[in-house]
């Protein structure tokens, strides 16, 4: 039996994450389907897990982590030798600059994409109606800072540099969920940001978690 | 002169969090003030320094930076033989604790404690009616954040193990001002969360830069 085990739900961004940085490693692990559906994620069999009753939540051993991007580099750091590279080894100005991008990941890309998948594609799928408005102001947000990636990939290859790292990984869920809507057309518009695009969610790693996706739906 | 720049501005919550890690560190470093009601941050001067026209951004030598947590981890690694120790030194697996508590203040803490200090701080202090309905949503958020640091800290004396690492001084700027606010309640109805409150906002490192602030103001 594989000795990490990921509890997560194939739909969820977060599980993505964590799924594409495995798979990325080629090392083997046990996931865990969590009902959210049925509020499984809220049951008191799950909070020890996670105590925010959100998905994933990761197990090795002793070691109990949640939090998709903290779990991402610790399997990153674990498993170096695995696989992808997914860090970028040196100096600590180096690792620095890996540092910057996954910031601007969490803390500019992320919570406009969140809420553009929200409106876009969470809310139709559950039969909710989009508010045009609240997607109109995030997709004039996101606009911004795909400028910023624009400018940054014609510069470099991947985000923090010529190999994918976890910078660029973190972003895939998102991106799938985005490139399957009207929101397209920001990533599409922006030809460094189009290439990057079409060269992470055709990577293996990523394709075998669109598989899962696809079994679930 | 020294050889560590940071521009920013003393009234930013993420300029705040980059000058308590320097003064925890007790490393020498320049200030650059950032004239923000002038609108110098989205100035031709500063973009090259941060393209997404926010403060801080950070310069040593060669190495340019922004966003404040990728800078803060940036000097508690280069400088980790100075001052305060922020970090947790040891396996992958106690590397992991710590980075899962920094994503917990990333995107538990920070998504609602930012919205609470622009709606019962900034906007009073600019003049602005604040937004009842928005502070209440935000306000219950934050509670059930701040449900899961009780437990946590009447388990360990801070976020990540028992001393004050970048985990916990990532809060500062947030707690600071939300302390000056009616969300002030949420952090002392919950004892081990009052106390570490109590201890991590009377550290010298953060008089320090309240000191700037009230130099400011
Ligand atoms: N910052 C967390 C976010 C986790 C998260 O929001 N998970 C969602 C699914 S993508 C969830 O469990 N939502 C249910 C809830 O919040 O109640 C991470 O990266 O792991
Ligand atoms: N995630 C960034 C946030 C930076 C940020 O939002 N800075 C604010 C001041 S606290 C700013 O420059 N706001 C002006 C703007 O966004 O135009 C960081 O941690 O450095």
């Amino acid at each position: 039996m594989a000795a990490m085990k990921v509890h997560g739900n194939p739909l969820s961004t977060a599980t993505q994450r964590v799924l594409a940085c495995l798979y990325e490693k080629d090392v083997e692990f046990q996931f865990v389907n969590v009902d959210m559906g049925a509020g499984e994620h809220k049951s008191e069999n799950f909070l020890p897990l996670n105590p925010f009753g959100q998905v994933p939540a990761f197990e090795e051993g002793d070691l109990k982590l949640f939090e998709s991007r903290a779990i991402a580099q610790y399997i990153a750091h674990e498993y170096s030798d695995e696989g992808t590279q997914l860090l970028l080894p040196g100096s600590n100005k180096t690792v620095a600059v890996l540092q910057l991008w996954k910031e601007v990941e969490a803390h500019q890309f992320d919570p406009p994409s969140t809420k553009l998948v929200y409106e876009l594609r969470y809310k139709p799928f559950f039969g909710m109606t989009t508010d045009t408005a609240v997607a109109e102001e995030h997709e004039a947000k996101l606009a911004k800072v795909l400028d910023v990636y624009e400018t940054r990939l014609g510069q470099s290859k991947y985000l923090a540099c010529d190999h994918f790292t976890l910078a660029d990984l973190h972003h895939l869920p998102n991106v799938q969920y985005l490139m399957g809507s009207s929101a397209k057309k920001l990533f599409e518009s922006r030809p460094h940001v189009n290439a990057w695009v079409a060269d992470i969610t055709e990577r293996p790693s990523w394709i075998k978690v669109q598989d899962m996706l696809k079994q679930k739906v």
